[in-house]
């Protein structure tokens, strides 16, 4: 990701000195919550009416979970462009093309 | 982000025929899913014990979480340096450096 | 609720010498991990085929949401029925039959 | 469950004309969010401190999901009481006394 990106993120915690509450877990915490502020949006609704009518929500919320995830890779400090090509790499394990093509089952399901 | 990363991460999608299944509201869903699969690592412990013994699977899990960011931004086209720069500049005036230093209070309560 | 089935749940974890895990924080958390696994089952899919395949999968992550919620009420000393029909009461206040008739939107948006 | 609580949250969304809303799908989400509204008082705190301030809440919230698990069990046909003695069973399996006593190992892990 983007290294200046990353550095207002974490200067923005930083000048108002909220990394005593930084700790993992209730980062990872965070995350759910922001997640779900996100999936509200799309509440009683179908994709297209969500999208339609709150799309800057929508870009607000998501904002916010990759905020958090910028914050918890710097608290355990992760680069976050290698974490998910680690993650690629074994997801291309597990979901190979010739197998999962197409298909939306789990991989202990192909 | 990496403009390199974000292709690899839609194309590992792409060359397995999952866009069908992309759509914004199941792509919230799954980001809900993921964040608890995350925080499923820190329950019944400290963060410290959950760190010590789990770095690996904290990654793992918050590189899926990136990678669902990043699908999410992609299908509504969302530029996701310019919806994190827009938010940092609304939590700038909910959380004024004056009011907010040292406070985890939510903005509505400081 | 039923007083019989919550001492069953709540003998369920004293036998196993469970309690010393369950405050209610860890519990308030596991409450999100098992909604999530509610959740997933209906993930990549509309309700009714998740519904159709899977309603054992759903009676049992139902079941493993209100075991968590006797175990928080058992911790803080709560009573099920009591504090139902509290947040019904203060529902009927938020969401008047007059202007909430048909309507999905929040409180604060009717 | 105590039927006529049951009956007084069925009949609450009636009146409001609300279950043309009540998709399980849409319920599973809507147990999502309650959840996260829960564990939100939780964010940034001990368990101590979020329960002396904010059992009031907490109590709503718990009760918020209580109601979302009647309506989903009730748009399923499905009985609280029983589906919680099932799965109280299955975990006896999973969880034997025996192995499981004062660990919080998931039963693939004990």
């Amino acid at each position: 990701m983007n290294r200046k990106i990353i550095e207002e993120i974490v200067q923005f915690g930083d000048e108002r000195n909220w990394k005593q509450y930084h700790n993992p877990k209730d980062l990872a915490i965070s995350l759910t919550l922001e997640a779900s502020e996100l999936l509200e949006i799309f509440q009683w609704s179908s994709s297209e009416e969500a999208v339609s009518k709150n799309l800057e929500s929508i870009s607000d919320e998501l904002a916010d979970i990759l905020v958090y995830c910028v914050l918890l890779a710097d608290s355990l400090d992760l680069d976050i462009d290698r974490i998910i090509r680690n993650k690629l790499q074994k997801n291309n394990i597990k979901y190979p093309i010739a197998k999962a093509y197409g298909k939306k089952d789990k991989y202990d399901e192909l």
